[in-house]
């Protein structure tokens, strides 16, 4: 599925009526289900998810109980929008730019080309204004969303050979969602939008030739060195990944204070830990990756990355001719990442070079 | 007080002695009594402990009350620890490297020169066995710390004059703590370890020269920049600064699961809120430093970072020596700093860079 038409092709029919949540009646527990974008099981982001519908339970003392379903459980991946925006459902857990094609301003509640690295993106979500920018674009759906995992910042992404100039993306087929895929099409990538769960067998059948998902530890799991041996490190695309909780507004305005702070505790526990826990064992698998599969490791050249920043350019002066709305969000991330970015930049990230160099890592 | 002098003189006697906490019985609610070496309503770091300690009877629907004392209400700020490993407290907010005089592995649970970041040290203390560690070290006291606030990449620090070379930090007097101080000390600096409300006073008195504190959201406030006008970026000695949420470990022992999980669940919100606040304020007060208090930026150059790279080596190879223990932690923390470290080199310091480069950012 080409993303472009992913895009046009989205029905916004049901997205926009929201429904009241039944009322628990007579009832001491609040019962919460969760629909999610990724399978059972599903190492880093579906253990992640699984993590959050036992943790509300434990946290709440039994009083809010949850019932979670993975992809295809009770509707597919791409359906739990709809899921939950109809009151269906209590939440979803998923990566909020899947829906840019209801509106493109939910690219910048996941992550966008050149955008926050998640230490960034988390300080603008909490502390700088982010929220209320998601509020709003997510309350036209009937939506409410809390940050909810994050991938840190992406790799590049696999390759069936190697980019050495932008001339070497002309052509290629790639999956790559959000406006990181919408930047490659600039530079004459056929970008679609996968689901996890099946970029695997497209990839196999050669259907795309390339793809970008997350980072080793993640990334492992998913085979696609059977198909595409050359992996970049830093990627232009989603340098931060911030994931979504997103429950039913009407259903979330009806909550007591209590429910309300139990659910947003355990939400920022797992935001924190889902990349703290990718971030332990990218090494790991980098490793396996590298020495029992024989990946190459291979980092964009300036060039390309050259060639990255004009497209995205283009991008986000595209982004904001979409609405009133998408040009409201694009300006406030990006004086936000600028404003966030420089101390962080001249603290963390001149640190780490300095470190870096001298310990030899890296 | 001179560092070496904290180092050797403080006492142990307290220390080792863990009490009971008294039976809550007949009580509904348990009450947690939180001591704190931050002085009241402190920006940052205080207000961060401040809003932990309210946060836990929201969570927990009142099944948790606690009481809050700011450093100097109930002890003074370097007494916390004696006061809740003989259990008259249930639970402190500190950095642990304040208590190096006690055991030096205290330090990598706060931050050590050339260390991990914040989300590199979350990851290795949330899923890399850092954890374990922690807990051997505080067990040894009767402790049982969580981690609770982190400062993110620390400045550089506050000196009287430019740093130009190695020569120019001989001599100097200076407020650092922990390892870092150890490594400024090789150098020929004259350390000091100071709580926070009391460096100002000796910053505009003489008795020190330079100070280190945290980035511009936390060091506006101290007023630094009266008697100490340049301001270094990023430093080589608190690259994460994790803080902890030090309990007494029996009264822990004692906790229910539901009561451990409200407790995890809200130190575990804190402690990614505190960086991210400070991240999402450290643009605007650092223009508030250079624009209205005529602070002039710098940054260390390689020559002054290769000396600290020198120091910081002899200075790992004294902490091991001082115990099997401290030899453990050490290899460790330096063990999993280059495995964390090395992929997030690749992906999120590579973006960053390419990204900075290309936005002009910092």
């Amino acid at each position: 599925m080409k993303r472009r038409n992913f895009l046009k092709g989205a029905a916004l029919g049901g997205a926009a009526t929201a429904l009241a949540a039944p009322a628990v009646a007579g009832s001491h527990a609040t019962t919460l289900t969760i629909v999610s974008t990724w399978p059972r099981d599903f190492p880093g982001l579906g253990l992640s998810a699984q993590r959050l519908a036992a943790r509300i339970p434990e946290v709440s003392n039994g009083a809010i109980q949850t019932e979670y379903f993975a992809a295809g459980e009770r509707v597919g991946a791409f359906d739990v929008f709809d899921e939950v925006a109809s009151g269906n459902s209590q939440a979803y857990v998923a990566a909020d730019y899947y829906w840019i094609g209801k509106h493109p301003a939910f690219a910048y509640f996941t992550s966008v080309p050149f955008g926050m690295t998640t230490p960034e993106w988390n300080s603008w979500i909490k502390f700088a204004g982010g929220q209320e920018m998601w509020d709003k674009v997510s309350g036209e759906f009937g939506l409410k969303a809390l940050a909810c995992g994050a991938t840190g910042a992406q790799a590049g992404g696999w390759f069936n050979k190697e980019i050495n100039s932008p001339d070497d993306l002309n052509g290629l087929k790639m999956r790559i969602p959000g406006l990181g895929g919408t930047v490659m099409s600039k530079l004459g990538v056929s970008t679609v939008s996968l689901p996890g769960g099946q970029i695997y067998e497209n990839l196999v059948s050669g259907a795309v030739e390339a793809t970008e998902w997350v980072g080793p530890y993640n990334d492992y799991f998913m085979k696609f060195y059977e198909a595409a041996s050359f992996y970049y490190t830093g990627g232009m695309h989603e340098p931060g990944g911030g994931l979504a909780f997103g429950m039913n507004a009407e259903w979330w305005a009806q909550r007591s204070d209590y429910e309300k702070a139990v659910i947003e505790a355990c939400c920022m526990e797992e935001h924190a830990a889902q990349p703290e826990e990718a971030g332990a064992n990218n090494g790991t698998y980098l490793a396996r990756l590298v020495n029992d599969h024989g990946v190459k490791l291979r980092a964009f050249n300036d060039d390309v990355w050259d060639a990255f920043g004009e497209a995205a350019e283009e991008v986000f002066e595209e982004t904001r001719d979409h609405s009133a709305l998408a040009a409201e969000v694009n300006d406030h991330f990006q004086a936000a990442l600028r404003d966030i970015g420089a101390w962080r930049g001249a603290a963390e990230v001149e640190f780490s070079n300095q470190r870096n160099r001298i310990l030899g890592i890296g």
